[in-house]
């Protein structure tokens, strides 16, 4: 007999109908002979309409109090989905994450987890009963405050359930039927991928794509929990992530897929004096403002006056507030100039292949200078490379690559780099 | 320094805009020297809606669930009220009712309160913060499983909390300004209370005012809690309850005022046999059904035929229930018929002072009649006379004795005896 844990994101719980029908799936999967662990996020639009009362009442609320406020959607939702299985004449048991034993650390809001003892749910487990887990959110070790666990906190919570039951698979349904080599609103031909490696969907992850969150797949790729990317529409099996990359046989790692991203903004900084530590002062000035650089790149200043600049990007929310700190630094004569850039867009190539496959770079700069498109920055890594270009030729240069390395076809070792969905 | 115990309904908290208002009024309490300890009901229609949305996916749903659902309610206001709280610049901490150590017994839905282990909230208090704890929810002593009180329940969380930190004063807000000779819409120059006696609020409460719950005044007399109701629309002291009948000297014993209800039914089982032990079958059966009858009445049946009939009162929402209950041992020969009236209306005069002015029962019936209003049923306690009669005459009756006692007058020390709002 197996251990399924499935997480439900809040659009495949956005209705009492949507839930009856998520039950029916629960159910459907614990008769098939399976042990079932369920994680839910809040229906729908609560969690907005809890933010929007939060702001009526305080415009800055404590972090601790927006926690307690928050972490009553999945309390709801949870619940719900319990009854919605009873119904169906099946045992279901909610709990919530501290019943469940999610412990997090302090940091309201954007909590870590740091341990998961569900002692309750694997006595519930062993009572052949259906377990439900609010997603998302956690108890403080050390003060017993209620915590959550920031953007994507519900796929954490499945992942860190699965690895502390030693479940089989961890299923994470949405509205999407898998990963795809690119966004079909995109690239029409775009492929749906049957299994890609924790590292390649890492990457994908990183680089733009929304379907799973970053810290959900580092978390199932320390504890190697398998992970299947279904819809809660479909019956389709969707997309497996698993396994090392190394566990690819090099003939047969391919390229996974092309990835965008749109959220990004370009900063520059002009004229830095070409002294050691120098550069560092502006690193230092972003990392103390907790605002997280991607990409970077240095070079000799166009001028010939022993400066250099240096160009970087970073999430456009923190854009304004990156340029007014390097700013104030430049009024103390640091630097000559400081330029902001948020019609960027960013396009990469992902996949295993890149390794055993030579002249992948050449390829993906040619494919761009085909369609005349201007690469801005450049980067690589093992397995995926990264090109920055004006954000309205990223459909264009997602569409050229994607026919360049031939994603198309019947290939399917491909992989789907959401926006957003 | 005195501790104040504040509990606000849901009518209080229904919109953002209540809850500042209420956040500041808690903030004044605080800033005029007071340790003050919160207890919130839901918001407005919450409960309403989360019950609404348990109906559309399961009609009968699990009751531990159902708790699990309802106690997001509190949790959701509490967080409310505390952010407001810390907008206007003052320390304020929530506590879900669990945290706040409110233990009960098992039973889901009607759970009652056990004990009460307020450690982490006196921690709180003595940082000098002001303390939000979740009303109407606890935690199940045995299996640590969120459970709600019943209706009124977070009345007795407010109460029951006052009495473990001991508090000085537990102070009831709502949308009424306190305790009133009768219901104003019904008698317009009702007047409003300074003071009564928990001994009085329970037979009040009893006999249908709906301003507080039966089994908050119990708890309240139990432990000697001094219980305020006050308006959180004004500023109005509002009626203290607090000290035993005894405590009030005899010339200042007085009739409380009127009550009135007209939530109960009349149930008449006719042509019992008249033998030891078959008038006991029938409140035999209404015990099992958990069905609570009020007023009871045997006489000797009006055809002489060795049977008697009994007449009860229960509430019209278990009327149904027990006529069908006692008609299946009708037809087991038991008695000749069942009769069921729900047309009724029962009004009580209430007051210390019945037991020392005599001929209060006379006054009473004479009130009536000179209205011409025929009286069906009659009871009287140490403290309460209560009469059935047709629910149309239920306001002339009660303008007829609230006149014939001169509760109008300039006498205060009387109480409103509400109807639910």
């Amino acid at each position: 007999m197996a251990l399924v844990v499935q997480k439900y994101g809040g659009s495949s719980l956005e209705s009492a109908e949507r839930i009856r029908a998520v039950a029916q799936r629960i159910v459907a999967t614990k008769k098939a002979g399976n042990d079932v662990v369920v994680v839910c996020s809040a229906m729908g639009d609560t969690t907005d309409e809890l933010l929007d009362l939060a702001e009526q009442v305080n415009p800055v609320p404590p972090a601790r109090e927006m926690d307690m406020l928050l972490t009553a959607g999945e309390r709801i939702s949870n619940a719900l989905v319990a009854m919605a299985i009873s119904s169906l004449g099946a045992e279901a048991r909610s709990f919530t994450g501290s019943q469940a034993g999610v412990l997090t650390t302090e940091r309201h809001g954007n909590a870590r987890i740091v341990d998961v003892t569900p002692g309750r749910v694997q006595e519930a487990l062993d009572e052949g009963k259906i377990c439900i887990v609010a997603g998302f959110q956690g108890v403080n070790k050390e003060t017993r405050d209620v915590t959550t666990l920031g953007r994507g906190g519900s796929d954490t919570t499945a992942v860190a359930l699965a690895a502390a039951l030693n479940a089989d698979v961890c299923e994470i349904y949405s509205d999407v039927d898998g990963v795809y080599t690119a966004d079909p609103r995109i690239v029409p031909d775009a492929q749906k991928l049957e299994k890609l490696s924790f590292d390649e969907m890492l990457e994908l992850a990183a680089s733009g794509s929304k379907i799973l969150v970053l810290r959900s797949v580092e978390y199932a790729r320390a504890f190697n929990v398998p992970l299947r990317v279904r819809s809660s529409y479909s019956n389709d099996p969707g997309t497996l992530v698993a396994g090392s990359m190394e566990d690819i046989p090099v003939e047969e790692a391919v390229l996974s897929g092309v990835a965008t991203d749109q959220s990004e903004a370009k900063v520059t900084v002009i004229g830095i004096k070409d002294h050691p530590g120098e550069a560092a002062k502006v690193f230092r000035v972003l990392a103390d403002a907790e605002i997280n650089i991607d990409m970077v790149l240095q070079n000799i200043s166009a001028v010939d006056d022993n400066t250099t600049d240096i160009t970087f990007t970073c999430p456009r929310a923190d854009g304004p507030r990156a340029v007014e700190l390097l700013s104030a630094l430049k009024e103390e004569g640091e630097w000559k100039d400081v330029l902001y850039d948020d019609q960027i867009g960013k396009v990469s190539l992902v996949g295993a292949g890149m390794k055993s496959h030579p002249g992948v770079t050449a390829d993906f700069s040619e494919a761009l200078r085909d369609e005349g498109i201007n690469i801005e920055m450049f980067t690589t890594s093992e397995i995926r490379i990264t090109a920055v270009l004006r954000e309205t030729e990223l459909p264009k240069a997602t569409r050229a690559l994607h026919n360049k390395f031939q994603l198309g076809g019947d290939e399917i070792a491909v992989v789907y780099a959401g926006t957003g969905r």
